[in-house]
């Protein structure tokens, strides 16, 4: 039944985008299967954007959508900001990228830095996938040991040795372990052996497994807050407790905050009170253009310092240029904690509202998140760990993401999103609201 | 003596530059070594910009340099052409990365495809280390094989698979062979088994290790023209040779054309009639946004196409914005087959006008490079490979690079270079007199 409603749900998404299927078809002799980037493609095709205007996104058929997805939560104040605006506009004419550092890096840095626990210095990269590799490069040098460990089903970019048990199929899943599981052919058979997984919340396994390898492990990779899972956070006393035991054995202990980072202006590290070694950065901090960065305790980060000998190169043609330093800049000073606390509030309302419409509508739903990230998984069962995501309704989320998208509201295509610094109660209300009819329509 | 006129020319650096002195004071304490991109940094500190105009960039200090390091060999139309501040400020104002796919991609991937020889389809990236890292997951994919071979002293970015021999010091190399040599410790040690490291236009040795390891090997990543050996094209013969040898043995050939593809407006590939399975690109393809690429045959591209099931991930929240591809496509239509022409043609005559002044001043040096794209090495020997690049005098290259800035000439540290679509026989001049003038000082 729900298979029939998501293929009326495409059919009249289809019927609304004739100029993005054209498109697509285009795009498809150039690109294979018309796309350049995973998370901006969904079935039959995605819609091709013409612009966007603050809360809104438009596509190339005119359609309107009230956009939570903005750029897998990068866009925090909203499409097309007239503060940035004017700053890339300036900045474009004085040039994008030069040889040489620029003063806007200084600024840049000096305000992570100060604001975030963890971060003694800092480097910017051109994506979060740099920032995490560069991270754990930092690690193993400075512990001279080369595996790693992460979360089954944590997100770290794209690299070889965080592209283990991200997406591990249900049927491939041991039920009694967290076995490393590659994502692609192909991959060195040493990346999954170089690799531990772990099992979210459980701090039992998660410790053991790390106190029997700890003279290999160099390094333990997570997000505090797992986007994969809805924006999961950890549960305080798993972090506290991964906190305690990579300090005892003098692990790295890495917070991927390219997502979580929106939580608060010391980012989730300050919000929870657990203090990492590295923290690596993305999304927000290059005010919608491309960014990624790695920062942490000095005497780790100093390895980079070119003016030593033996220091890690790292290099990057595009590396903190002025338009992303400015444009993040920007953004960082309009985050300020009344911001924040406004953000977060009102993610916390959109929950409590999604949670009450899937009571009233007794749809068998779960909402996570925190602050102003969000997710909803359709399944009977609490959301812990990534377990329980790949075995939620997928059916269900297609069909409802679609639907979204007929009622002119645009989510990340798992059905999670994030709100903006522009977010009002009117838009909690509009999505509330969208959710409801769809539901109505596709349950 | 060498020693002394560095010492000298220093000297006079840091008296021109002393805004740019405690710019790099500020920036050391939130960045380790005050930087944030190796290629950006030098001793003892890098000139902090503030603006570029065309053929030129200013620092904070109000020194104007004229440039031929343009960003890495990017900045192919100079600092903020007119036509690409206009793109820039017109799409900011429309956003500057959305969600969906635009129309700009499908512009600037046809333009690519229907340019490379190589390209049926493209996948864009944020930098050329990521281009790389996804050309040779294709490769390995595709082949079943993932172990692979690069040049010695060739550099393909940043990821750990290719951070094999890139800068391996002098003490290290082995005189009779070309072994894998890690570039930081803490490196996986499975990564230096993975990686078979040839030397560069040794067809015969390249040919043999290639031939004995046939069973692992999936892929050979190399440039057609090594940026490292001052742009120093492969012998046509070498070129032709491992085209022959992958075919035979189904190994998947990847061109690196970050930065050769301003050869021609089919790359280095078109030019020299050798086409490979797979490119990767970045530098000019951007427009001086941050970009990368890579592309190649469509059965071996076909593997990212996110219609199939099993399709290889492959995500990036700024792959494809549309800032990138707009500044791109206004490149890629300035570069018409004259501009090519006209600029390789004036490198050719920089060459010849370098090596009067060295026969003229009678200095030991080598002068590399093939259209726009230069070198100067200071050393009697030709220069071959990475071994004779390693071997050259590096306080004089350190000298005459400082001794330029001073004359307020840039260059890469490494005293290469390259043109842009502006130059003109004026700045050709203005380079080779200020050499002359250098050499003179420091020799």
């Amino acid at each position: 039944m729900t298979i029939e409603s998501l293929r009326l749900e495409t059919e009249r998404f289809v019927a609304n985008t004739p100029k993005s299927k054209r498109l697509q078809e285009e795009a498809s002799e150039y690109l294979p299967g018309g796309s350049s980037r995973g998370t901006a493609f969904f079935a039959p095709y995605p819609t091709f954007v013409d612009h966007g205007e603050g809360l809104h996104v438009y596509d190339v058929d005119g359609n309107r959508y009230l956009d939570f997805m903005i750029n897998a939560t990068s866009l925090v104040l909203g499409h097309a900001h007239p503060d940035i605006v004017s700053v890339l506009q300036e900045q474009a004419a004085r040039g994008t990228a030069f040889s040489g550092p620029t003063e806007a890096q200084i600024r840049l840095a000096k305000i992570l830095c100060d604001r975030v626990p963890s971060v003694d210095t800092i480097r910017f990269t051109n994506s979060g996938t740099e920032g995490t590799m560069m991270a754990i490069r930092a690690a193993r040098a400075y512990t001279g040991r080369h595996k790693i460990a992460k979360i089954e089903g944590g997100y770290h970019g794209a690299h070889e040795y965080v592209s283990v048990s991200v997406y591990p199929p249900a049927d491939k899943l041991d039920p009694n372990e967290t076995t490393p599981i590659p994502e692609y052919s192909g991959q060195p058979p040493s990346v999954a052996e170089d690799v531990f997984v772990l099992p979210f919340n459980d701090l039992e396994t998660s410790e053991r497994v790390l106190r029997e390898n700890k003279d290999e492990i160099g390094c333990v990779i997570m997000e505090p807050i797992v986007s994969h899972f809805g924006y999961l956070p950890a549960n305080l006393d798993y972090l506290k407790g991964m906190r305690k035991i990579t300090e005892e054995l003098d692990m790295v202990l890495i917070f991927d905050e390219v997502q979580s980072f929106r939580l608060a202006a010391g980012g989730a590290q300050e919000a929870f009170g657990v203090i990492p070694d590295m923290t690596t950065f993305g999304k927000i901090i290059g005010g919608g253009m491309a960014v990624g960065a790695f920062g942490g305790r000095r005497d780790i980060m100093d390895q980079f310092d070119p003016t030593q000998p033996g220091a890690i190169a790292h290099a990057g043609t595009f590396n903190a240029n002025p338009m992303t330093m400015m444009a993040g800049e920007v953004v960082m000073n309009h985050l300020t904690a009344e911001v924040f606390d406004g953000m977060n509030a009102l993610g916390e309302m959109l929950r409590q509202k999604l949670r009450a419409v899937f009571d009233e509508l007794e749809v068998e739903a779960q909402v996570t998140g925190i602050g102003s990230m969000f997710g909803i998984h359709f399944t009977a069962d609490e959301i812990m760990d990534y377990r329980d995501v790949v075995h939620s309704d997928h059916t269900m989320m297609k069909a409802v993401f679609t639907g979204l998208l007929n009622e002119g509201v645009l989510l990340q295509t798992a059905c999670h999103g994030a709100l903006s610094a522009l977010t009002t109660e009117a838009e909690i209300d509009e999505l509330v609201d969208a959710i409801r009819r769809v539901v109505q329509r596709v349950r």
